[in-house]
């Protein structure tokens, strides 16, 4: 399913990184989504995967105004979903199972899940999703990170 | 390398789902990481995979106060990282590029980039890290997803 997605962001990269200055979280509605599949333009939905070419997960950064609902449910083929509440409050709705969400509140779905979200509140909801395959991760964190000795230093 | 996290977060399951309550962003500071190998306590940073059930992906919640510093670089053996920040502003230093990074900015650190962090502002700084193993997304958000026809409905 293509998806258009036009946005000027400023990055800058290194042999190992990449930085996409994506401006701030109350701005995220002049960023437009085109998915032609669904006959839809959203706005206030980011996805960065292309702007850093991220390998093993994709993430967007969203803002559902106060009000306004995701028109449909969704599951996946094989991606875990985590949905990361920042800002506001609003309900997911899970196998018809409707439960609050607010600022702090995470949720996992597995790939089966059918899943939808509102904002019923008055104020706008901002959230992260991110996916990865499920099943993927290997090492836990401190397994997989290797810390230096090196002293940190950093410019004047 | 064990580390002990004591949280007490209200959680929700469904078959295919997990909701944790971990509570307003200003208050991660609540939450303490003791880390042994390290000889630390690390306040403000909730690791939420145990909580969620995660299989794909690693997730932090973070404040680092205005003036404090990760104390060392530190690289991955295979995950790589998306540091998401969604409140102040700070530095990063990878491979020894530094760089400012603020709310909206993304970045992503393949394993083998030598990273640390700082909150050079007089603010705290809110970020999200995700890890997940490298290389390892194959579908991507659109081709993963199935949308279901059936009309969403939502209780009263």
């Amino acid at each position: 399913m293509p998806v258009t997605q036009t946005a000027d962001i400023r990055t800058r990269s290194g042999e190992n990184f990449r930085v996409a200055h994506t401006g701030p979280l109350a701005e995220l509605n002049s960023y437009k989504l085109e998915v032609p599949a669904l006959n839809r333009t959203v706005n206030g939905k980011l996805f960065v995967k292309q702007f850093l070419g991220l390998t093993g997960m994709q993430i967007s950064m969203n803002k559902l105004p106060a009000g306004a609902a995701v028109p449909f449910y969704h599951q996946h083929k094989e991606n875990e979903e985590a949905y990361i509440f920042i800002g506001g409050k609003g309900q997911m709705q899970i196998d018809g199972d409707t439960f609050d969400v607010e600022e702090g509140a995470i949720v996992r779905v597995s790939p089966n899940g059918s899943r939808s979200l509102r904002n019923n509140s008055n104020a706008d909801l901002y959230y992260i999703c991110v996916q990865a395959k499920d099943g993927s991760l290997n090492l836990e964190t401190f397994e997989d990170g290797i810390k230096s000795d090196k002293p940190v230093e950093w410019p004047n």
